[in-house]
C-alpha cells in the first residue's frame, strides 16, 4: 500500500457536512446505527471546537511524517486530515508550520491517532486537532507511506472522502455514500429529542416518557 | 443484588454536606486519614465545578443505562449519581437529555466510572461530571442492575447516602454516619493551614515550620 | 543516593534560561537534536504557562514528600522543582502549602512525574505544575530521598541546574553546559521557521519549499 | 484506620473452603451472581495453581512491606494474604524470604495487587501469587499500615475472614457467610454443567440446548 | 448492521490456509506487505499453537456473548471464531462449554479483542484462544449483534472468510482473495531467509550480507 | 547523538558478570542500594532465563532497525544489547535472523524497550529476550541511529559497558565501575538471607528476628 497517492477522490456534499457538523459527534453516532466512532483516546487540543469535513487520509510509518507534506497538496477546502501510523506512535507528527500550510488550503483540522506539537500556537490559529497524545517529539522524512487509501485510525475504518466529524465528545465517521441519509436521520432524533428534552426539563420521568415501568417489572425489578 | 431498587436512604445533613464542598476534596481526604478518595482517572469534564451531595448509586451492566433511568426517579435535591459499571466500560452511559432530567430533579452533578458524552451541552448546562473517559459510544437499555445498593466506584466503596465531594482534584466519598466529624475535622484543618499558609508565604521554611531538621539528620541526611 | 542533600549547584545565565522559555518547547527539543524531552505522559494542571528554569532535582521514595520540604530550602529565584519517585508512583506529593512556600522563594514551577493536588489553588496562584496525574492522595514524611542529585524523570536524564522548558507541549530539560548553544540554535530554527510560515501562508507547499517531490519519486512514490 | 491490627477473625469451614478452590474461580463467580471478581490485571506468576483459603488481609501504604510481616504472625493454616497499598504501586512487597515465612504457617498464596519479586524462587516453592506486577523494586518498613481490616483490592471489597479463590482465570472473592450456599450454588452449576458439555460435545447447538432461537427471532434476528 | 446472519461465506483453499500457518505470523505479515497485523495485547492464553483458519466474524456488544451460540451454527471445519465488541471490553465471553461446541465443529480456535476463561480446561482441550485478557467476568444474552459481517478486530479489518493465522508472536488476517499469492510469497520469503540464516550463523554480518555499509556511511555513520 | 558508533568500550571482569548472573535481579538491585531498575514492563519472552552480560547499547528511531546491525558487529561473547527507541515504540525491531547472527557472535540476550518477534524461535534456540511487548511488526531500515551510546531504557540510564543482569523478575544495570563491589555486596546479602531463611521455615516470625515488636508499638500498631 505504501507509496501511493490518489488524488481524485468523491467527496459529501458540502451542505450535508455542514449540517453533520451542526448535529455533532453524538448525534450523529446514533444516527447512523452506533458506529463509526473513533477511540475514546481521541481528544481534542482545546475544547469548543466542532468541525465536519472530508477525510484526506495518511498512512505514515511510526516518526515519519513526510506523507503529511504530500498530503496536503491534495486537500480541498473543506476537507479534514486523518492520519494512522502504521503501528502505534504518539510522536509530534503535526506542529504550526503544517498547520499553517494546510489552513492555507482550506483544511479545517486534523485527526491524528499519535501526538501533535506546538498546541499553544494551534490553538490561537483555531486550527482544531484531535490527537491520541500532545507530544513534542520530531519525526523524520525518510519512509513512503500513503494517502488517499483506505485506514484503520483508532479502531475506526475509514476511507477517503468519507465524512468526519469531530467535537469535544470526540471523532465520528460517516461514509460518503450515507452522509444525505445520516443526516436526515440525525436532524429526525434532533427533533425528536427536543420535545423530550421540553419533558425532562419539565420533572417528567424518562421512566415514563419512554414507558420503561412494565418492562423493567417484567424482567423482575424490585422496589424495596 | 441486580434487580434490586432501594427507595428509601439516609443522607447527611444539608448543612454537613455543604461545608464538605466548601472544604473541597484534598482537605476532606486528610481530614478523614486518608481514605476515600475515588482514583485518578476520574477526571472533570470542564474545570472549576465544587460539588458534595448524597449518593444515589448504580450499578449497571456494561454498556447498558437503563438503571440511570430509574435511578433519576430516587434523586432529592441535593444527590448526586453515582455509577459503577459490573465490569470495565467507558461506553457514553449519559449525556444532555439525562443530565436534563436530572437538573430538573435537583441533582448536582454525576460520578462514573465509565463514559460520559454531550459534554459541551453539559459544560453548557452546568452539570458537573467526574468520568473515566468522554465517550459518544451508545448504550442499550436491556438488563437490570441496582440502585441504592453499595458498589465499589473507581476502588472506592460507596453506600447510598454517603456524601460524595467532587472537584478539580478528584472525588472523595465520606460515609454518612462520619460526614459531620469529618466537616469538624476539615475545618480544623483548614484553620491550621491557613496559619501555616502565612509564614510560608512570608518565606519561612516547613522544615522550620514543622521542626523537622533533627529528624532528618537523626536519619541520616548529609548536606555536601 | 538516598541521604544526600547537595547545595551548592551550578545554573545557566538568566538571559539564556529566559531565552529558552520563549523559544518553548518545541522548539528547543529540535534545535539540541530530537534530545531531552519528558514523556508525553507530563501535562499542565492548567494550559498557557510558559516557563524555564533551573533545575533543583528530587528523587522521593513513592508515595513520601518529605524531600519536597528539603529541597525548598536549595530553591534560588528562577528555579523549578523537579520530583521522580523511585518507582511509579502518582499520589499528591504537592498542593497549595508547598506552592505557597515554593513561590515565596522564586520557584516557578513543579515538573513531577507523580501527582499533585489543589490544583485550583496553584491555578489561582499562577504556580504551573506538569504532572503524570491529579490526584488528592495523601503523602508521608518517613523514609529519607535525595536533593539535588542526578536523576531520570518522565524517561529523561536530569542533572541538578539543568534547563527545564516546560509549556503547553510537555517539558524538555537542556543540559546546562549546551544552555546558551541551544538557545542560538533555537533562534536560529525560530528565524528560520519564521520565512517558511509566511510562504506556507501565502499556499507554497512543503513538497516545493522543502523540494521534497525529487526525493519522493526516487523512492517510487506514484500519483494515481 | 492504620496503625489496627485484628487478631482473632472468623473462617469459614475448612470443607467449603476446599470445595470452592475445586470449582474453580469461573464457577464460583457465576454461582454467586456474578460478583467478587477481581481485576483482570491479576496475574498468576505460573500456570496451574489452584487454591483456597481464608483471607488474611493487609493495607499497606505504597513501597512499604512493613505490614506483610505482622500479617504472617496472623496466619493460620489454610490462609491466604491479601494485600491492597493505600495507592497504585507496583513495588515488589514479596519476595522468597517473605514467602518462605509464610509458608512455614501454612499460609496458602498471596494476592497483591502490587508487585512480587522472587518469582523464579516462588514457583519453584510451589508458592502462588497472583499480582499486578513483577517488579524487584524494593520497598522500606517505616510507615503503618493495617492487619485483618476491610480492604478493597483490584476493585474487589475483601473482609478478613472471607473465602479467597484462585486460579488461572484471576481471582475471586466468596463472603464468608455466604461461602456453603455458594458451593452448594457451584456444585449444582457443575452438574448442570456436565450434562450440557456432553450435549455440545456431539455436536448439538447452543441455539437449541438452551431453546434461543424464538427469541433470537423475535428481536428480529435475520439469517442471509 | 446488528441483526444479521450471513450464512454462506467463501472460504480460502483448505492448502492454502494450512501453508500459511505453517509460515507463522510473522513471516505471512512480511509477505503481504507488512498489513493486516492485530493489536500487541492480543496474546495466546498458552504458548506454542500455531494455527490458520477461515474468519467467522462476531460483533458483540459488550459484555453479551449470545452471538457466539448463533455463530457457533456457521463455523465449519477449519474455521476460526474471530470476536470483536462494539467497544472495548474484557468480559470473559467464551469458556469450556463454548470450547467445547465450537471444537465439535471443527473449529481451530477463537481470536477475540474482548475476554476468555476456563484457560486452564481450553489449554488442557487443546483450544487455542487469543485474547486481550483472561477474565471470569460472565456475560449476558440480551441483545443481538451481528455474524459474518466486516469486523474491525484489535485495530485489524477483518472480513468474514478472511485467513486468520495466529501464534506466540500474535495474530495476522490475510484478505481472502490474496491468500495464495501471499502463501506463495511467504514461502519465497522463507527460502530467501534460510540462506541467509546459515551465513549469520557462520558468523557473517548483515552488515555485508546485506551490503549496508555504503548506504550508513552515506547518511554519515562515524566510528569512534 | 545519531550517527554515532563507539567501537571501544570496557567491560567489566567476566568473573564479576557471572558472579552477579548468579545472584539475580532482586539481590542485584538490593546489594546496590535499590537502583537500577528497568520498568516492570520489561518481561522475559520465556520463563527460566538468568543471564548477565557487557551493555552494548542501541538509540534506534521508532521502528528502524538498522542499527541493531551495525552494533552487532559490535558484540563481543558475553555481550548482552540493550535497545532503548527515540520514542515509544512496540515494533518487533528483533527475530531469529537477528538472533542467530547475534548468537553467533557470542551475545547473550537482548533487552529491548520495544517489541520482538519469532518468539517460538527465539525460545527454542535458548536466546532470551526482554521486551515491552511480542509484535511480529516489521520495521525498515532508513536513519541512522547510534551505538554504544549512553541511553535511558525503560526508565533506566545504562552506559555501554555497565552490567546488564535479567532474570524472570526483570532487568537490573550495575554501572561497570561499580560491579565488583556490587557482587561483594550482592553475595553478602544472599549468605545473610540463607540464615535468615532457615529460621523463618522453621516457624520464627519476621517480627522477632528483625526485632520489630518495639518499633511498631512506639508507632501506635495496636492489637485488638
Amino acid at each position: 500500500m505504501a507509496g501511493r497517492v490518489v488524488r481524485n477522490i468523491e467527496r459529501a456534499e458540502a451542505s450535508v457536512i455542514d449540517g453533520l457538523a451542526a448535529c455533532g459527534v453524538a448525534t450523529v453516532h446514533e444516527a447512523q446505527g452506533r458506529i463509526g466512532l473513533l477511540a475514546s483516546h481521541m481528544r481534542p487540543i482545546y475544547p469548543g471546537a466542532r468541525v465536519a469535513g472530508s477525510a484526506v487520509t495518511i498512512s505514515a510509518p511510526p516518526g515519519d511524517n513526510w506523507m503529511i507534506h504530500v498530503a496536503i497538496e491534495q486537500v480541498q477546502a473543506g476537507d479534514i486530515l486523518v492520519l494512522a501510523p502504521t503501528s502505534p506512535c504518539e510522536d509530534g507528527y503535526f506542529g504550526d508550520l503544517l498547520a499553517t500550510s494546510a489552513q492555507a488550503r482550506g483544511c479545517r483540522g486534523l485527526v491524528i491517532d499519535a501526538g501533535v506539537r506546538d498546541v499553544r500556537d494551534l490553538t490561537r490559529m483555531g486550527f482544531p486537532v484531535w490527537s491520541k497524545a500532545v507530544f513534542a517529539q520530531g519525526t523524520v522524512k525518510a519512509t513512503l507511506g500513503a494517502v488517499n487509501v483506505p485506514i484503520i485510525c483508532a479502531h475506526a475504518a475509514i476511507a477517503p472522502g468519507d465524512v468526519i466529524v469531530a467535537d469535544d465528545d470526540g471523532v465520528c465517521v460517516v461514509r460518503r455514500a450515507d452522509a444525505a441519509a445520516v443526516l436526515a436521520a440525525a436532524r429526525a432524533r434532533e427533533a425528536n429529542e427536543e420535545a423530550k428534552r421540553r419533558r425532562l426539563a419539565a420533572g417528567e420521568l424518562g421512566l415514563d416518557i419512554y414507558d420503561m415501568r412494565g418492562r423493567l417489572a417484567a424482567l423482575g425489578l424490585t422496589y424495596e
